[in-house]
C-alpha cells in the first residue's frame, strides 16, 4: 500500500434469503414518490415485482413506473428516465435488476436536477455531480457488476459508437443495496456465466498491474480463488444456494473500490470490450472473455512476474523447475480451459463482430495507462484481430 | 455465505503518509469542543500531538485535553473522561493512539449522555446506547486492534477482575480515521509484534469456525498471507514503509466486520486472553500469543479439516501422502515457530500468571458458543494450565 488514498462505502447491504425484509428498514426514510426501474419484465414473471411493489404499497409509497432499462442502457433511454423522474418529482430511485438497471438508476439519479448535458458532462468530460442528487436503492437480480456497491455507471451512446464508463464519488453510491442470492435463480445460464466472468475481469483487471507487494493483491487472490470454486458448482447446479451466494458476494467485494486501494489498475480488457458492445449490442461479460486470451497474451512479456504469481497462487501452478514465463504461461492455459468449460464465448466473431468492424472498435477503445504496458492504437488493432 | 446479515461500515479512512491532512476535510463538519484523547504522552515526543493541535487550531477548535489512557483502559478513567466530556460540552472526541485510545474514546463517547451506570449497561448487559452519542475520530499511532473502523471498544473494570469487548453497531463506529503507517515507526519493537499477533488472532478467531464454503474464508487466507509477510519484512526493518502499511491496512480489514459475514466466529482466544490481562494487566497481543497454541491444540480435533486447509493455503503444507490431522499439526506447528521467531510471549507464566491466579482466571474468562468445540469450564482451566 504505498500511495495516499482515502476509503468509505456507506452503501448498506442486506444479504441472504430474508433480504428484502430491509427495504421496510429503508423505504421510511425516503420521501413519498419512489421511480421504480427496471428492465425487460422478468420480474414481473418471477414475482419479484410483486414483492417489492407489496413493501412500497405497505410504506404507502407513491410509485412511478420506469421499466424497459436494455442491457448496456442507452442514453437515449436515460434522457427518458430524466423525463420521468422530473415528473414523477421522485424522492427515490429504486433499481430492480442487474448491473444494467443499477448503472442506469446512477445515471437518472444525478441528471434529474443537471441543467447541462448529461452525456457531455458526465461521459465525456468525466465531471462530478454539482446538483441535487436523487437516493438510489437496488434491488438486484442479476449478479457481475458491483453496481449495487459502487459509484459506477456505464452508458452506451449509440449515435457516437460509445459506450463509456464513468465511475462517481461515493455520494452517488446507492443507499443501500437488497442481495438475495435466491433471485438470481432465474437467470438464464449464458447470463450467468457471462456475470461470473465480469466478476473474474474485475478482479483480474485491477490485480494485473503495480510490483509492489500489495494487501489488495492478496484479497484479490482470495476472491478469485473463491469464485471459481464456487463457479464450478453453479454451473453444475445453478440452484447451489452457497455457491450462487458466494459469487453474489464476491462480485460486490470485486468491485467495490476496496481491491483497488493503494495501488495501480489496468483495465484494458473493459475499454476493449466496451468497444466491442458499442458496435454489436453484445453481453457485457461475453465481450469481456472474448478478449481476455489475446489481451493477457499480449500483456504478459510486461508483467510476466505477477502472471507467474497469478499461476501458482489462484490455479496452483507448481513452479518447481519451470522458468517465470512458463509458469505464467501455464497459468493463463489453464484459466482458458476454464473459461472454456464454464461456456463463455472466447472470440468476438460468435459475438457478430465483423471485419468491418475493426477501424470503428479501434477508434472506440479508450486507452488507459495504468497497465504493465500502455496500448497503442497498433496494440489494440492487434489485439482485436487475434480476438476474432 | 449462508445466513442472512446486514453490513454497513461507513467510517471513512484517509491512509497514506499524507493522511492527517484528511482533518481539514474532517473537522469542519463538527462543533467547537474537542475532547482531545491520548495515552502516555510518546505522541507529545514524535510530534504527532504538535501536528494534530496545529490542525484543530487552525481549524479554531476549542481543544479540550484527556490524556493519561493506560492500556488496558479502566474504567475509572472512562468515568473521568465523561466527566471531562461533559464538562467541555464536547462535540466531537478525537482519539490520538492506539487501540486503547480508540476504545476508550468510544465507551466515553457512548456514557456521556447515558443515565445509567455505563459499566452495568453496556458491559454486563451489553446493550445498545439510547442516548445521544459523541462522534469520534482518530489518529490511529498503534497497530492492531481494528478499532479505527469497528464498534469494538474494551474496558477492564479492575475492582471486578474483568476485561470485556463491548461489540457496538455502525453508530458507535468512528467517523473517520487518519491512518499513516509512518506513525507507527516509533512503537517499541515488543508492542509492534505484539499488535501483528492481536491482528493475526483476530483473522484465526473468525476463520476457525464454520464449515461452509464461504468467501469471508478466502478473505481471511489473503489477509493472513500478506500480514505473514508483511511482518516478516517488518521485523528485520521496521522502517520499510511498504511492510508497515501493508500491517496497517490488513489490521483494519481484519476487525471491521467482512471477514465474519455470512459465518459463525469463535474468539475463545481472545476470551481467555483477557482473562489472562484481568489478572496480569499484560499486552493485549502477548496475552492472546501466550495462550494459542494450547488452545489451537486444544481446538484441532474438532475442526481439523479447517486446520488443515489452514495449513495448506496459509503455511503451504504439502498434503500429498499424508493424514489430514498430520497436515493439520504440520500447520500449527510452523505457525507456532514463525510466532518464536516473531518474538512473542509464549507462555502466560512470563506475562506475569501464578498458579495462585488460576481459579480466578477460569471464572473471568467469558465463553463463547460458535466455534468447533464450546468449552466447559475445565477445557479452559485445561488450556490456561497449558499456558504455564
Amino acid at each position: 500500500m504505498i500511495g495516499n488514498f482515502t476509503y468509505c462505502n456507506p452503501t448498506k447491504l442486506y444479504f441472504g434469503k430474508d433480504a428484502l425484509e430491509g427495504l421496510k428498514e429503508e423505504l421510511p426514510k425516503y420521501g413519498k414518490n419512489v421511480l421504480l426501474v427496471y428492465g425487460g419484465g422478468s420480474i414481473k414473471k418471477n414475482g419479484i415485482y410483486d414483492a417489492v411493489v407489496a413493501l412500497l404499497k405497505a410504506c404507502r409509497k407513491e410509485i412511478f413506473e420506469d421499466g424497459g432499462v436494455m442491457p448496456n442502457p442507452s442514453y437515449a433511454k436515460v434522457c427518458e428516465g430524466i423525463e420521468r423522474a422530473r415528473a414523477a418529482k421522485a424522492d427515490l430511485i429504486l433499481a430492480v435488476g442487474g448491473g444494467s438497471v443499477c448503472d442506469y438508476a446512477k445515471a437518472v439519479s444525478v441528471s434529474v436536477h443537471c441543467e447541462e448535458d448529461a452525456w457531455e458532462k458526465y461521459f465525456i468530460r468525466f465531471e462530478e455531480p454539482s446538483c441535487e442528487i436523487i437516493p438510489v436503492g437496488c434491488v438486484l437480480t442479476m449478479v457481475g457488476t458491483g453496481s449495487e456497491m459502487n459509484g459506477g455507471s456505464v452508458i452506451t451512446n449509440h449515435a457516437q459508437k460509445l459506450k463509456i464508463g464513468h465511475v462517481f464519488g461515493e455520494e452517488v453510491f446507492p443507499k443501500f443495496s437488497i442481495l438475495n442470492p435466491e433471485f438470481t435463480y432465474t437467470v438464464p445460464r449464458y447470463q450467468m456465466v457471462s456475470g461470473i466472468y465480469d466478476i473474474m475481469s474485475h478482479i483480474l483487471e485491477q490485480y494485473f498491474s503495480g510490483t509492489d507487494d500489495n494487501t489488495s493483491d492478496y484479497l484479490s487472490e482470495g476472491l478469485l480463488r473463491s469464485l471459481i470454486r464456487s463457479a464450478d458448482i453453479a454451473i453444475e447446479n445453478p440452484l447451489d444456494y452457497e455457491a450462487r451466494s458466494n459469487i453474489m458476494w464476491t462480485a460486490t467485494w470485486a468491485l467495490n473500490t476496496l481491491i483497488a486501494k493503494g495501488k495501480t489498475t489496468d483495465w484494458m480488457v473493459h475499454m476493449l470490450g466496451q468497444a466491442v458492445a458499442a458496435h454489436t449490442d453484445a453481453t457485457h461479460g461475453m465481450t469481456l472473455a472474448a478478449v481476455t486470451v489475446p489481451y493477457y497474451n499480449f500483456l504478459l512479456p510486461y508483467g510476466t512476474a505477477k502472471f507467474a504469481r497469478y499461476a501458482e497462487n489462484v490455479w496452483g501452478v507448481d513452479p518447481a523447475g519451470k522458468p517465470q514465463e512458463e509458469v505464467a504461461r501455464e497459468g493463463l492455459r489453464r484459466m482458458q480451459a476454464w473459461m472454456q468449460k464454464l461456456g463463455l464465448v472466447m472470440n468476438i466473431t460468435d459475438l457478430g463482430a465483423t471485419r468491418e468492424m475493426l477501424d470503428g472498435m479501434v477508434k472506440s477503445t479508450l486507452i488507459m495507462d495504468g497497465g504493465y504496458k500502455v496500448m497503442d492504437e497498433n496494440d489494440v488493432r492487434n489485439v482485436l484481430l487475434q480476438s476474432f
